[in-house]
Formats: C-alpha cells, sequence, structure tokens
C-alpha cells in the first residue's frame, strides 16, 4: 500500500499516517519527491486504503498487492486445463456446450440430446431453476428437470451442466449435474459460492452484468478457497449504455483474464447479445480472441420455447456454426476436438 | 405489445405475425400508416417479444404493460406507510436508521445503541453476515452478532435492522430482528426474495449496483407477490464510469420509483457515496428530493472500525446532520419525528 | 509516479526501469516491499505511464500528482466568486439562470423575459445555435436569434447566456451574449475551447454526458491556461445504464467538484433528467447538496415549444419553484440574492 | 409514433391526445386493447415524444420511423464499397490502415511509412493535430506535420489519413490527406461534420466514447446528407465502468451496423484497448466478427514514441499480425488484399 501525501502536508501530518499503520502491523518506507511524500506501507493485514484517506495530509491511497492468490497466474504459471466427458477447456482447447436454455419437456430434452449427440457435442445444457425478472414468469420444471436431463444425457452420453440458484439445492446438483453453473446474478452470492465450493465438480462461473473483472476473479478465488480448482469463467455480457443489444459482450476479458489467471475462460454469446442472429460472428469472434470455450444455447424448436428462444439456434445452424469453428479454431492455433 | 413491420413487409410477413400471436392467445389490430403497418397484440399471455421480433418482416416489438403490479401506483394510489418502534417511513414521513457497518463487539455495539438512542434515534442498523468482495476479508460474527445487537437493541429501546444473505439464516432473522435487509447483490437473488417474502415482519430491499428502477420493482414485486406488503426501496447508488466516489447516487430515482409505486424509499449515502465527508450534502440532497427515509452509517470510533469506516459518522457528526435534517425537512414539506 | 514491479522482477528488470526513467529526466527512489518493489520516479516530465507497464517485470504504474493545477484547489483556496448583472455564483451565493431552451421568435423570447424579469431574475438562458442529434431537425436562428435575446435582455435588464457552437460564432457571442455556453458534446472541443479561453466574458463549462469529473476539471484547465478565470461548471446528467431518467444526474459532483476545486459549480436539472415533473425535486436536491447555482429551462408556452418543451417549466412552476429555493438556500447555509 | 394511453384514462383524455396531434398534422388511429389504448399517429412531422407524454392519461409515447435515412439499408440494401489507393472497405473487402498515433518527425514517418510499404499497406495514418485532454501535453506538428507525412506517403505511395480536429483546418486537410478522419470526441460536433460533409473525399467516423450505435448512424446521417457517400464507420471502444482496458470494445456493433446500415465499418483495436498486447487477439476477433477493416497504430520505436506508445504495435509485431489476418480472412468468408 502506497501512501501520497498532499503537496504541502505538514511534518505532523506524516508522523500521524506512519504512526497509524505502525499500529496496524505495517512497517513504514518514506520517499520523498519533489511535490509528494509517498509513505509505502509494508508487511500489515488488510485494511481499507480509505481509513487512512480520510487522515490529515493525505492525498491519495494505493493498495499494490492484488486481492486474489489462487486463480492467480502468480500462484500457478500453467493453464489450468479441465476435462469433461473427453471435453477439454483450456491451454490449446475449445470445449464446446450447447443445449435449451431451459429444461421443457422430456420429448424437448430428447429430441435436444440427440441432435447435440450426433454432432459430436460432449456437454449438454439446460436449466432446471431459471432467475426470471418476473414472479409471474416461468420459472423452471425444478428437480423434474434435473431429472429429464440426466435421463437424456444418459441415453446419448453427454455430461450435463445446468445453474444451481440456491444451497438447498445442492444435493440434486450433485446427484444429477455434471458441471454447476453460478449464474451472473449470483456471481456475488457469497454464501452460494462457499458452499458450492466444496462440491467435487468443475464449476462454470458467470460472470456478474457489472461485475468488474478483478471482482470476478475474487468471485473465483472463494471457489477455490474453499477447495474447488476446477473452476471456469464465463463471460456472457456486461450492462453499458447501448441498447440495441441485450448487453455488450466484453471480449477483451479474453486475454485480459488469461494474462491474470491460469483459469480458463469461456463465451456465451447467446446471454452476451440476446439474438440469435449475433451468435455466430460472435462465436467467431471468441474464438478468434483466444477463448477457451463456447456455451451456446440450441434448441429443437427455437419458436415454441419457452424461454429465451429469440437467443436459440436451431440445430440445423448450430451445426453450420459448430462445423465453422473447427476449421477456424486451428487458424488460431487452438483445437476443437 | 405492438409489433412493427418493417417498411415494405409483403401481406404474407403480416398473415404469418397474426397467425403466431393468434395460436398463443392473442388478438390481433391492425393498422396501416404511411411508412409502417403495426400489429396490436391484446390478450394473449406473457411472450418473449424477441420471439416475434425474428419473424420475417418484423421491425420491432414494443411491450406495453408494465411486468409490476402489486407495487404499482396503479393497484394502490395512496402511499404506504410503514412504522416500525414509532419511526415512520412514506407519505410526509422521513424515518431515520444509524449505526455501524458491522457489529463488532459488546462494547461497539453497547456504546453507539446508547449514543443513539440518546439523540432520539429508534432503528439501528449493524451487519452481523458480511457480503465480501474477498473471501479473506472479514465476513462478520454471525449469530453471535445478533445477538449482541438485539441485546444493545432491548436495553435502549431501539428496533434492529440487519441483512440477510441466505435461506437458512430467516428463522435467526425472526427471532433477532426487527426489519430485513436485502443487500444490493442479492437484489436478484430470486429464491431468497421467494423465501424472505413470507416473513412477516419489513423488509428494506436495496438497489442493486446495475439494476434498472424497473428490474428493482419487479424484485420488490418477488416479495409483495409472496405476501409481504411492508417492503422499503432503498436508493444505494448504481455503477456507472465514474471513479470519484464509490458509486454514482441517484437521487432522481426518488422521484421516478414515487411516481410508479406506492412503496417508500430510503437512501443509503454511506455506501452511495463510500466517503464520510459526501454524507451530509447527500442526506442533504435526499431530503430536499423527497426520500421517505435515511440509513446511515455512524460508528463510536470509525478510525477503529473493522469495515468500512472511512463511510461511518462519527456520533458527533451524525448528532450535527441528524438535527440540521429535521430543520430542512418540514422546508421539503416532510416531517422527521 | 510510482512503478510497482510483479512478485519475483528480476534485478535486471529493475535496472532496466531505473535505466529507463533515469533517459526520461527522472530521479528514481527504490524501496523494497515483502512482496514488491517499488520505484518512485520523481522530477521527470510528463510521460505515458504505459509505456513503463510494457517493461518487463513491471505490474503496475501509478501517476500521483493531478494533471490540473490552475482549476486546483491547492492553487487557490478560496472559492471563485463570479458577479454577472449583480448575480453571484460561488461562495455562498446560488446564482439562477432562466429561460427557454431555443429562441424561437421575438414574441417569444420577450413574453419569457418580461415574466422572469418580474420574478427577479438576473440571467436569461436561449439557444441560437443547437446541437440535434438529427440533421433533419431545427438547428436554431442563427445570429437572429442572438439579436432577439440581446433585444429582450436589453429591454428587461436582464444578461444573457447562450451556447457557442464553433469558433467562427466568436465575434457574434462577444457581440451579443454576456455568458458563453460550452455544451456537453463540445467540452473536449479542444481547439474551442482554447480559442474561447481568450473571450473576456465568463463561460459555463458544461459537463460531457461520459467525462469523468477529472476530465471536466482538466477541460476548465485548458479555459483557465489560455487565460480565462471566469469559469462555471455545470453539471447535466451522465449517461447510465438507467433508461427512465433522460441522463443520471451525479448531484454529488457538487461536494466532490467543491473539494478539488475553487471554481462554481452550477446544476441544469432540465438537462439532467429531461423531465418537468423531476425539476422541482432535482433543483431542491441540488440547492441542499451545496451547488452554486442552477440554470432551468423555463417556456412561455412549453406545449408549443419547439425543442425539449417536456423539460421546460410554465413560468407559473418556475415562479413556485423560485420562491421555495430561496426559503431553502439559507437553511443550507446559502443565498440566493 | 404510437401513444400508449394509461389503464384508465378517460375518454376526455383520449380526444385531447387525438386533437393534439391532429393540429401538428397526424392522422389518427385508434385501437383499444384490453388495457390500454393505443394511438397511432401517423404522417405528421417530427415532433418531441415527452411533449405529448406529459399530456392527461398518456403512459408511453414510442417512435418507429428511426430518425436515419440516407445511411439506412432500407435506402440502400448493397454494402457501399470505399476504394482508396487500391484497398478497399466494405463488401467481401477488409481494407488494412497503420501508423503511428502522431507524426513526430520527418524520419519517424519517413521510416513507418518505408516499413508498412514494404508489408504490402496502402494507406498510411498519423495525427498532425491531437485531442489531449490536458492542455500542457503536446498537441502535434500541425501543418508540418501533415507535410510530412504527406511527403512519406507520395515516396512510397501511399494514400494518407489524419484527424481534423476544426473547421478551419479543411483547406489543408484538402490539400495534403486523402481520408478525413472525425474523432470520438468530435463525433457530434455538428459543425464540424455539417462542413466536413461537402469535402470530395472518404471520411472515418469514430464512434463516440459513450454514443449509442442510433447516435452514430445520425452523426452519419450529418455527413450523407451534405453530400458525402464515402462514409467509413469506425468502432473504437465505448466508455463502461470497467477499468482494466482504457475502454470497452464493442464488437458485437459489426454485426448491428451492418444489418442496419449499408456503410462498412472497421475498427480501431489500439484506442479500443489501450494496450499493445490486447491488439492481436482483438483484430483476430475483429475480422472474425465480420469487420470491414482495420486501423491499427504502428511506431518504428513504440518506446520512444510521443504519445501512445504503450498501443502501437513494433513493425515487426504488425508484419506477423497482417500475415495472420491474410490467412484468417478467407476462413471468415472475406478478403484482404
Amino acid at each position: 500500500m502506497l501512501i501520497v501525501m498532499k503537496h504541502g502536508a505538514s511534518q505532523k501530518n506524516e508522523d500521524k499516517v506512519v504512526e497509524y499503520i505502525k499500529t496496524r502491523g505495517f512497517q513504514a518506507h518514506i520517499s520523498k519527491g519533489d511535490v509528494h511524500t509517498v509513505i509505502g506501507a509494508v508487511g500489515g493485514k488488510i485494511i481499507d486504503p480509505r481509513d487512512i484517506e480520510l487522515l490529515d495530509g493525505v492525498k491519495e491511497v494505493i493498495k499494490i498487492t492484488s486481492s486474489y492468490k489462487l486463480v492467480s497466474r502468480v500462484f500457478q504459471k500453467k493453464d489450468t486445463i479441465i476435462e469433461i466427458n473427453g471435453e477439454k477447456f483450456g491451454g490449446k482447447n475449445i470445449g464446446i456446450i450447447a443445449g435449451p436454455c431451459t429444461i421443457e419437456s422430456e420429448e424437448q430434452i430428447m429430441e435436444c440430446a440427440k441432435a447435440l449427440s450426433k454432432m459430436g457435442v460432449k456437454i449438454i445444457r439446460g436449466g432446471a431453476f431459471k432467475p426470471r425478472t418476473s414472479p409471474y414468469a416461468f420459472q423452471g420444471l425444478g428437480e423434474e428437470g434435473l431429472i429429464l436431463i440426466r435421463k437424456a444425457a444418459d441415453k446419448y452420453n453427454l455430461a450435463v451442466t445446468s445453474e444451481i440458484m440456491e444451497i438447498s439445492q445442492i444435493p440434486l446438483f450433485e446427484k444429477y449435474v455434471d458441471i454447476l453453473q453460478i449464474g451472473a446474478r449470483n456471481m456475488q452470492n457469497f454464501n452460494l459460492l462457499k458452499e458450492v465450493s466444496h462440491v467435487k465438480k468443475p464449476i462454470i462461473l458467470k460472470r456478474g452484468l457489472s461485475a468488474t473483472i478483478e471482482e470476478w476473479l475474487m468471485a473465483a478465488e472463494y471457489l477455490m478457497a474453499g477447495g474447488n480448482r476446477e473452476i471456469i469463467l464465463c463471460e456472457r455480457g456486461i450492462r453499458t449504455f447501448e441498447t440495441t443489444t441485450r448487453n455488450t459482450l466484453d471480449l477483451c476479458a479474453i486475454p485480459v483474464v488469461k494474462k491474470l489467471s491460469h483459469l480458463p475462460i469461456i463465451i456465451d454469446p447467446s446471454h452476451g447479445t440476446g439474438l440469435r442472429d449475433k451468435i455466430y460472428p460472435m462465436s467467431m469472434a471468441s474464438v478468434a480472441a483466444g477463448c477457451d470455450g463456447l456455451i451456446i444455447e440450441v434448441h429443437n424448436n427455437p419458436e415454441r420455447a419457452i424461454c429465451d428462444g429469440a437467443q436459440s439456434l436451431y440445430p440445423k445452424q448450430f451445426k453450420e456454426l459448430y462445423d465453422k469453428l473447427k476449421v477456424l479454431a486451428p487458424v488460431c492455433d487452438k483445437v476443437i476436438s
């Protein structure tokens, strides 16, 4: 932590700051510039920088050490590679996840699973518990949905990923699901993060709508601190002033995250744009930007989908995209298995 | 719902749209303009507008009816007034809540309660379970904290408000707390909202960092739909590009919310600005803008506070502000009891 | 400037950084922490911090000295007070400016001037050159508009303020206008700032829609660096994700600016909210937050206004607000003359 | 324009709205729903929707026709293709522009021109007039800079693009420059747009930092309305809450713009990210998303650059990227000549 004193701060001000940080376990290194004196505070515990900013004569306090450790590239230089049902995320590998927004019926999920499996997809997605802005909107099939997607996945040799919304759902997810998803709205539901961190399954952690990359990595740190090392970060669009698209997909998060962390990062172009015809270009762009995977909404009959049909691809469209991505990936020094 | 057809859309396109909405229970009202034909869809169930936007020839789909009902001024014209321990929120009344960010020790909370009670405050705040960005930061005293604040409140005849973070904490909050707070990060934790809606105590619902006013009212709708009618909305700053203050306090939310909803709205200038010296001007501004209450962080010794001391007032500062607000309120046609 | 080296950066990395800054005229002060070494760079010229961030082993570079000087409280401790036609801005004074968005006709501006003057207003606003999003929208009366507002002002003993959009308009503004306005869209039109800085009249500098407070003060620095010292800053709402109001009025900018700078800051609640019924509460809130003035759109017949009638007050409404503000100001330790 | 009446609005309210729009030249089409009556207003002139929103009984007013015409795909179905010095933008073509942020000296610009020309680049960029946040920062070489870049371009058979900041600079740009750039800060400098629209040279119009896509297209409409048809739109990052990168590059603007408009859209990954090591992935992503061109900062000696060296590629890095893009483009059904 660096404490920058105001131009013209008195020696007394400086002494008080030094005393303040010493009583909190820090050592003080003073360096006097032309305009500002800077006090380096070294070795103490976590402290709120604003507490010092309010002392007389202090201009600014600057934190240096990143708050995340386990998720950092400093802690682990090598890319984390996560393998699920033969599909790999991280390193050179791009993993693909596809499926409907919501599990609607046995027929629907079976048809989806069949179509996707036939194309070579190895992981299916599908929501059983749905976070909905309105209390009057369809809230998902619940456990019945999980049973149905498990059944479909088993029949077609797929792994299952689905969003968990609450601690009490953990036993259900341990039973039916292979990869847990933490949704954007729960990215800072810290109690959920703590409990889920003990589950022995990979976790997809979606970025919150207005979460900085630092906050997102801190949320991943909660999961790693609790013992789970198989975390896949998922960018799904941030909230900005632009309203043409539902969210603004922040693709530069890919190289930024890959520099800061060893964890794989995947993109959700369906939620990130909210529009079917934007999924193709944004999936292509994600791969070209170096992503480690994609999670794409595909529905056997999007026009009849209960939820988010407008951002779901038709199976035929997905097939074309999938084939194209397999051509694109090697050009970008990546592999889609 | 209004469906605007593209300039040059064919009769066939139009027919398909009409058929589509009819099979979903809507009636169609067609009106032909110079440039665009508009189809009014009336009487059907909830439908995702984007599903129709993807049909050929459709330019745009516009939703008309607000999604919230119970929280709306249309549903209830008169201001909801909520009274707790003699303190009123709503109508002409401005209710005041004060106390430390976090419950740290018996001594601390007793001192705070004593000082506040002496000034005439009737509701004390204090966190026992703390949402922290870092897993390594102090997470609150938990149940012990609730016991301590209850004890202090009972001694000094105060009501207690504290943040609930998880469904399993409900029994504790029913036992120790008078007003439950839902924090900004949990504003769209829909499972929590549903469960808390059955608790027979008033709820303070904070606005999410990047929640629109419509989403915030929809979250309140979850609470009302579940049976709770004593909801206090709390604006605490939104996330914008400006970094001088921690968040940007959206004071215009006060007149906006009061026009749309009958629920009281209070302001949290401590979190809204993140800086002690901004609490005074923003509290004054909130009252002048017509707010129904304030929740302010006050600590007996902010320099020693474990958490958010930098945005806490000294008791003496709070006293000055409180006295000033009592002079200001009547000028703004409001009352602080 | 402080250069924070990465954990594990080599001595060679460090040496290279030191050499780099020395060849650019800086002295280096090294302080070694537990985790990070920090190099203080003192005394050199302006340098882009990112140039150093790209050197091997560098974690982060932190600028310390603010880039603005003349507008800073460090440069001038005392509030700048600007007096125009007997109306004062700054210090304890709240100055009021009112008038229509656009000058439409002699009749309209005469009626407005008459009504406002009768109420005691001393400065009238009115646009002659209008920045319009669409090339097909009314672009203002131009010089004719300035002639008309000058005539009206002279008749009713008012000062005139109007927005200048281009360098070539300076002679016109020198002739007809008492206070020049730089609009939000031109806040970083640096050529305009440079030329206008030589005009010997006060300037109202509006904050850009997405300008940080630092950028805004830097724009004011352009004006002061050019020799103009009579600058009034004007907050008029920033762009955020919230769409209920046209912009989000950042009232906390008032105490923030007053701490950083000696310049007066006024609020434009008409553009800041875009809605007539929000002008009253936001004007009240601005005064309570400590603003030095208000600029409010008033039209003799808002329903017939060519432009922005929806955010203009009726003269009668303005009168009520004006009277109320005069009661409010002393409660907030301010004066409306 | 559609006017939605409130639930429970009276017949009198409705009549008043109908009368209001009729006196402004509109025809009224009334359609009564279960909850809301909707009045379609057809055929009148431009009107501010908020004027109607303030009438009694009105819930909401919805504009239908886009405000831009000439830039719209409705006006022109076929992609506009712009060719400059053999380099094409639009349709299947990806045009490349490269060069330093700022023209610093004859030696520098000659070296850059030589290196780029050797690689096959046909258009060089370089700033002579620089928009700088601080009045104390280097403001560019001015006309001398334009003379130098022209000389270099002529020697190496390149076309020149440079940013114009002010109307009075038009003659200089007509003399020395082949493509005019309008910078992000001037996107809504409407006077500049109007004057530049008469220049008979292509224009690159950068998106403002906080401009919506609609506003950006409206700014292009100013240029087309003035007679210029050779407009290249340039996305260069928008301002959001995320601070890791200088701006957030909105790559989804590519498919959005290409659907709404026939104009080519290029990407500026240098300003869009602000960091050299993000240029490669974001350039790749831009091409994969379907862009019509790239403008990239390349400096012969970035470490010594006066300005923005941190976001400039070394010539060698640019060469690698350029070669890679030529491999990538055909995979994305595009051509780099």
